[in-house]
């Protein structure tokens, strides 16, 4: 049984649940190892405090099960059979009756859950959702050397798309060069669509990629992530094409004290909204306090927004493991939209900084 | 009220339902012209036997519905409103008491169900996926129209794709030059992960495209589709690179003839079943019938795969208005992999094909 398992069994102990029933991609691989997306098919894993656990997929993947090393029981259905039957009497073998059941209320749809209720008429349904988000939160080392890799590719992207920056290229030019490039380089899926905004497209946290030319004296931002097994990355970088004006570098200079204070603050006891606050507030100061209008940061791992969640108002205590983003950024219609992101992983002495993209003003010539 | 609506409508009052409550973005995109995605947010779309239908999005998408042509009401809640309560007082605004009420249940997830079941205790909660697949089964000439520009980009992809071949280039070379190639025409969406693949890996009908190199003598199987508008096309073609011996000729011209004979039996009246029957039983006397492991094809149009499912067990009838996939293949191990694709439309005197790439054997020199 592996670790993670048995934090879970831990809390189901606790919390007198005698069945945990989960079935999104993302938490059944964070605890099984298995990663499937089986698409409308049934995948789940089954836990309990104390019997063997079961994982149940499309026939055809049962195989896959076996090479990603999970190593109890697997049960596999083709499509003309009905996997409810098979689950029923798993878990009849292991337990007498059903009572308290974790599952995952945000994910299982309304058919499946009609099935359940069908199997185990007795049974009292809670979520299990916040207590794998909080599972997930903390990193190992293992994880932490997939994301380490994923930002290292991160970097090598901004700083490739510098190098493709030139007069009338436009924002896709650059975003389709970028992501050829990491293909060359075995990408196969990127964290989410890749932004490239130049101009006053940047100057909106919500800009689109399009047709957009850029020009000498524009600020060009950067936001793009990779997936490296599973697990995600996610940088933002501005830079300059060419001169930009004092308002310009009034702004940049903001969000990159605001940052590099927020990475400063951020280390074991600290809250979340502390983390954010601190970052809020020198913006603020600055006289740019309605320009920032979203939360400082996300936590990262197998998805590219997990737990903390980085707000004024998360009284969440930071801990050594955790992976989360600082991404302060102002954009004041316009006029320049700035955004600078780190990915950071914190250690007992405070935040290791795992992008590594340069952060002082990049001029494009 | 536009004539889908309507649609709904005349269903709901046949089966006394007293409204219908759609979640998933395709389905209130179809049925209200507004499309999001708002992830974790809630989109939603309730409609009524007489009253006025409302839809419910983020408070930053309202302008986005205006814009999208829907002019009934629209309720917006920001992230610190609940928009439960919102529809639990328009819907009492609407009737007076919740029954039959019709869902997606394969989309809307427990916590959602969850919400409505507190509001509506009396509510009986039926499934609404059913009819709606089936109204967006039957496209109108707006659709076509789409699809078929989808189609001839998906035409220009395998044109390319050709183009690219020679010795030594992987597989994912081509592929990222096609899907680049694409941007540059403004595509900025597959329909699902492209497909190149070559020798071997070609012979599994769940090959996935690598760093395998393409030699003299070798068949290249591309699948591919593009979306336009939020529809999506669906192409196969398999070439061949130089020449190639008579065993894979053989199973490239047997999928040949088991294609166009099932478009030749795509017309009104026929069962989905007899089409594919046509096809399968070409294959089957060649003597390559467990070669074939696949249904015949699947619908298409704002998903990749929806009704009707070309299958030999379906017997729902042809109508005008379809838009579906003709996609037989053979694999067989270590030989062969070949599968040739068409999207096709169908029109009182039969299939009007809209993927129009050469489908006899084209030979890359």
């Amino acid at each position: 049984m592996n670790e993670r398992l048995k934090k879970l069994q831990a809390w189901m102990k606790e919390n007198e649940i005698e069945v945990s029933f989960l079935t999104s991609t993302e938490n059944v691989f964070y605890l099984s190892g298995f990663y499937s997306d089986p698409h409308e098919r049934l995948l789940a894993l089954a836990v309990f405090q104390e019997e063997e656990p079961f994982l149940v997929c499309p026939k055809m993947e049962v195989n896959d099960v076996k090479h990603s090393g999970w190593s109890q029981e697997i049960i596999g259905y083709s499509d003309i059979e009905n996997p409810w039957e098979f689950i029923h009497s798993a878990i009849a073998k292991r337990i007498k009756a059903v009572g308290k059941t974790a599952i995952e209320k945000e994910h299982m749809n309304v058919e499946r859950y009609e099935q359940l209720l069908k199997l185990f008429p007795n049974a009292v349904f809670i979520s299990a959702e916040e207590k794998v988000r909080k599972l997930r939160m903390i990193k190992d080392a293992k994880e932490l050397k997939i994301i380490e890799e994923a930002c290292a590719l991160a970097d090598y992207a901004v700083e490739f798309g510098c190098s493709e920056i030139s007069e009338g290229k436009t924002e896709l030019d650059v975003l389709n060069a970028v992501e050829y490039a990491l293909k060359k380089k075995g990408v196969t899926e990127m964290s989410f669509s890749t932004m490239v905004l130049t101009g006053k497209n940047a100057a909106s946290p919500h800009g689109n990629p399009g047709s957009t030319k850029i020009k000498k004296g524009d600020l060009v931002l950067f936001d793009l992530g990779v997936v490296v097994d599973r697990y995600c990355s996610d940088i933002t970088r501005t830079v300059a094409y060419g001169d930009i004006n004092d308002k310009q570098k009034e702004i940049y200079d903001t969000v990159l004290k605001a940052q590099l204070a927020a990475v400063e603050a951020s280390k074991p006891g600290a809250t979340a909204a502390e983390v954010d606050l601190t970052a809020r507030k020198i913006i603020a100061d600055a006289g740019y306090g309605e320009y920032f209008p979203h939360r400082l940061g996300h936590g990262l791992g197998i998805s590219v927004h997990e737990y903390p969640s980085m707000t004024e108002t998360n009284n969440l205590v930071i801990e050594e493991g955790m992976v989360y983003t600082i991404e302060p950024g102002i954009y004041v219609p316009e006029i320049a939209g700035v955004r600078i992101e780190d990915d950071i992983y914190i250690t007992s002495n405070g935040a290791k900084i795992l992008t590594q993209f340069p952060k002082e003003l990049q001029i494009i010539k």
